[in-house]
């Protein structure tokens, strides 16, 4: 079996760990621990009985639901099959510009959608050991305006937030921005940067978002665009008519309007993740940097991917190597924030096996 | 609301009807009526609780279910969300050659799929007085070694069913063959005319499959493709690497072991599908058209719209016009077979309306 280039491959992990992959806990997949929220299970055994109609093409009721929830006109609004296929439709967009500039260390699947259409890249790096949510400099340069640019907000893996403002002034240098917001949702609302409430002042912003990570549900895949309606009708042209399964968006529709649940998160996510960053700083070797989102980004001076088999065959917990970042290789890891226990156990994995270059 | 380019917009109908959706029979979408089986409901049901993990990007046990089923080694397979998104991968593939020639009238989707990216399409018309189960002439004289073929097999909407060994001679000739056997299943298997035992000989074939129409699961989305691994692995690298969702997949590996719905599907049809052909036969103004498939398709003296019109509105029940097919256009109308009562329903209500060009 290849080691997985995404987070959450349990059947690869569960091998290396001798062990079955329900007892493994999972610090690899970014996701929240405290759901899904009992909504979504209700929502999707209420929608059993409709599994033999089509979805509606126009997924009114989702779309509603959404757009209840942004305070946008629904046709603003595009459900997909997890964000992942909205971004294959923004990189067919993006690859008719001359280039596309992304921000590095990038999602691998910006690549992965990109190269699929032959887009040219240009990869714009991160200072890793600055503390400035700023964006990187070369972008301030852009001389072309046939640019498009795509980046994540949080980022994804350093955890960072860049300010609304401060991205703003970008918007009208690119002729397309498609910022991918898949972790925005994690931050209390009035912590946000999000640039959904910019979508009707910039028509070349396009904004994705994802249902999966906060809501627990990522085997059910769940995503939606926000853009001008023109192009999301494009989007929809170009695909296929039904992505969304009729459970999945049963379960989005419920889940947008838990507030309950929505609430629960906030107050679990900024003492848990506060406590592990104090947790990870104090253990020597390793060095977390300070993330917005419920995932922290950590340099270690020991390879990360022996730690994290280290981690597997001796704690059967699976923390997420950066092989795939080519900018971080073997000396970063990112985690989830779990439940304080869970994280109390990979402290305590982590403290015993040692991340000091000098450790094992 | 707009006038549904599919089948199955039963929101649509319902307002034209003036009824809740629940109380339209649906003749519109060819969608097996024995289903869903329990084998997937039950699937399902077990998967709810593995919804917080991400879908094993190979669908490894999906995979081997369906190798088995087709008695294939697993990486000629690729589940896809629905044949739709299967569809997608392949115009891709098909809009890097010179022309792609389709069989029409076709279903909407190839044209959707093929101009997403811009490929060019040459429509050969089908000959619908002929009874000969042939592919239209125009395809024996290509002169091109970078031509594409996207056609159906039964073909949609007539219900035509190419002999495998007529298709054979043409798959030399074309640099990529694409045949989509959505309803081949609803075949027996020994009057299958699938191309499936050829993928192995012919490096430039790929079949796409679906499973919502047999098994009833539309609002699932499921579907695959079988064609070399190289191939399969290059459409894998470029679309998201979650398409399935998990409860998609798990009802998916069920099914495809269910023999008993698969038996009794087959014992259905045949029978079925032979007295509705007669009952059409007998009624002035239409002429149904012999089909191999779960659905027929019927010439018309009256406009078709206005029948689908007054059916609605008189009987509840939704037919599908062809004005998708601009071949077709207000002349045809396509009807799935259902059960002998919702049948003898529709062919009841047919009678009283009257088909007849100088009926009403």
């Amino acid at each position: 079996m290849n080691r997985p280039i995404h987070g959450g491959n349990l059947a690869w992990a569960a091998q290396i760990a001798g062990c079955p992959a329900s007892l493994i806990i999972d610090f690899s997949a970014s996701i929240n621990p405290l759901g899904p929220p009992p909504s979504a299970i209700a929502a999707i055994e209420e929608g059993l009985a409709a599994l033999t109609a089509y979805p509606d093409p126009d997924y009114t009721q989702l779309r509603s639901a959404l757009a209840q929830y942004h305070q946008l006109p629904p046709d603003w609004i595009l459900p997909g099959n997890g964000s992942a296929e909205l971004l294959t439709w923004a990189s067919w967009e993006l690859s008719q510009q001359e280039v596309t500039y992304i921000v590095t260390p990038a999602f691998g699947d910006y690549w992965r959608a990109l190269k699929t259409f032959g887009a040219r890249i240009q990869a714009c790096l991160l200072d890793l050991e600055s503390e400035a949510q700023e964006i990187p400099a070369k972008l301030t340069s852009i001389d072309t305006k046939s640019a498009g640019l795509l980046l994540n907000n949080p980022h994804n893996p350093t955890g960072r937030l860049f300010l609304r403002d401060k991205l703003l002034p970008y918007l009208d240098r690119f002729a397309l921005t498609v910022v991918d917001e898949a972790f925005m949702d994690f931050l209390p609302p009035q912590e946000q940067q999000s640039l959904i409430s910019a979508v009707q002042d910039y028509p070349n912003l396009a904004i994705v978002r994802s249902l999966t990570k906060f809501y627990s549900l990522p085997g059910l895949r769940l995503g939606y665009a926000i853009a001008r309606p023109d192009r999301l009708r494009r989007w929809q042209r170009w695909r296929d008519p039904w992505p969304v399964n009729t459970l999945a968006a049963a379960a989005a529709a419920a889940v947008v309007r838990d507030r309950t649940f929505q609430a629960q998160t906030w107050d679990w996510l900024l003492p848990t993740r506060e406590k592990l960053y104090r947790g990870l700083s104090s253990l020597p070797g390793l060095y977390p940097l300070e993330g917005a989102a419920n995932f922290l980004l950590v340099r270690t001076e020991q390879s990360s991917s022996q730690l994290q088999e280290a981690l597997l065959k001796k704690a059967r917990l699976l923390i997420r190597d950066c092989l795939s970042f080519p900018e971080l290789g073997d000396r970063y890891f990112r985690i989830a924030v779990r439940s304080q226990e869970d994280n109390q156990k990979l402290l305590e994995a982590l403290a015993k096996i040692g991340a000091r270059s000098e450790g094992e």
